[in-house]
């Protein structure tokens, strides 16, 4: 695997409503989509700096994953993404190197990316994701 | 403020030794430096992916910054850091905005960066760092 560059950072907040006019006036990032992600039970704000996105996410339902880390962690970074072309060769080549995938195969994840998550018990605390972009 | 890019993104670590070989083997990442810094109480090791690099960090000391996040919660990301232009300025105006400073002037952070944190109450519970370039 070589990924590309980070292609997000995912950051659990408890309101958008609150969290997107800081981002925008403090540090001077536009949000420029906001989306809603039924299953898993989110609603996304994207911002861009530089190569990466910020992503915020706001729980939908108390029971859904974002819910559940801020009622254990707090507001705080949920995970990183890695940019990586090839999603599904990457996923077989981490299964024989014994990383535990949450995801198998690839799914639709926001903004029309493929997505799989890793296990952050693989992957030292982190919970990490690959992205790649759709074929055309 | 406008930040540039995602500088780094610093993930708190039990062990480089460890670490380190999972991030290259598997990631296909190149550790290229390996860096004390002793008032931080840290080793760190830093690895490029695209603009952004992944700072791991192992504490040196159990009451080190490192030492306490990882004992009160667990190995994950620690902190994000913003590439930012003149940052004593950049700092200065986020003190009029009420956002709450750790450090209210730039000191010396890896690599020779200029850099400060902003604390994680005022920025929905992510641990902030802006950088700068220091001046040749």
């Amino acid at each position: 695997m070589k990924p590309t560059h980070i292609e997000h950072i995912g950051i659990a907040v408890e309101s958008l409503e609150e969290a997107i006019p800081f981002y925008e006036k403090t540090f001077g990032l536009k949000c420029y989509s906001v989306e809603e992600v039924k299953d898993q039970k989110v609603k996304t704000a994207f911002f861009k700096v530089g190569q990466t996105k910020i992503e915020l996410l706001e729980s939908t339902a108390p029971d859904g994953p974002i819910g559940k880390f801020i009622e254990k962690k707090g507001q705080g970074v949920h995970h990183i993404a890695f940019a990586v072309n090839d999603l599904q060769h990457q996923l077989d080549e981490l299964e024989t190197k014994e990383v535990k995938l949450i995801d198998k195969t690839p799914r639709k994840g926001a903004e029309g990316l493929n997505i799989a998550f890793l296990h952050p018990k693989s992957t030292f605390g982190v919970l990490t994701e690959l992205c790649e972009q759709p074929q055309q």
